[in-house]
């Protein structure tokens, strides 16, 4: 059985739309997502670091369309593990392995991975939003479009736009 | 420069003595370590479950002798990172994460790596205390001993007793 690493924020949890909405509660201005398009996240959101350093920024993301879906066929076909960039923001681990439980609670503990980098994570594919993650990556790379990428060339990594793309390709 | 995973529970966190005072607590029977040769560490403590999950227990255990020391060696001449099964405990996430801060301040959040299993963890060394983690590890594992391991053959594994046997072979 082939292993996946699957990435939680921007593939899994939908944090654009949840930084829009904490950017217009704080600004009273609410962003549009085709302005953001090539942006780092830290300039599209200048309320960042407050933001994902919130007590419920990250339990009240909402999913990724088809994500639940299309992971739990995944699951059945793949070793799956859930690799998320975390520690950078101690207050997300708990909130994160809490979010995956509501919303994938057929991923078990044994399946989750909480880092900082994900230099030493080695599996067959890696499904990431992130260059930095998939650059160093010896496996076959998704990138998963966000705004941030979203002008960037793909380079050696496949693009995907959706869960429905990823379920063509790998199912 | 070359990577290592270092386990905390066990070779960097002294857990047993951690145990024995909570069983103390618990029953007050005072265990001595010799007694705990060769039995798993569920077998010797059977609070054991409700420890690990208790509010306090991972931020409050002690430091394993000189791991202070040889670890700030080690991450001058290797990539380190600090790899730990946290996600069956769920409290334990941020109370590792708040120890590693208070007693490793050389460690930074980009090396730390909270899992369940470690399956998908690549690098050139291993530091561990349990053989269901280096087993299925490609590179050179170093089966830090603990009661728990004492009386098995190290297999394939090197075995080593103490941070100064580390600081000997890795330094």
């Amino acid at each position: 059985m082939r292993s996946i690493a699957v990435d939680m924020d921007g593939v899994l949890a939908d944090v654009y739309h949840q930084f829009i909405d904490m950017h217009l509660q704080e600004t009273g201005k609410k962003l549009q997502l085709k302005a953001l398009k090539g942006l780092s996240e830290r300039a599209a959101f200048p309320f960042l670091e407050k933001h994902v350093n919130s007590k419920g920024f990250f339990i009240n993301a909402p999913m990724v369309p088809d994500s639940r879906r299309v992971l739990e066929l995944l699951h059945n076909q793949y070793r799956v593990f859930i690799v998320s960039a975390a520690t950078e923001f101690p207050l997300s681990l708990s909130e994160k392995q809490a979010w995956l439980n509501r919303h994938f609670p057929f991923i078990s503990w044994r399946q989750m991975v909480f880092c900082g980098s994900k230099e030493i994570i080695h599996t067959d594919i890696m499904i990431d939003d992130h260059f930095k993650n998939l650059d160093h990556f010896r496996g076959e790379g998704y990138l998963f479009t966000q705004p941030h990428n979203e002008l960037s060339p793909a380079g050696k990594h496949k693009r995907v736009d959706s869960w429905r793309a990823l379920e063509k390709l790998l199912l």
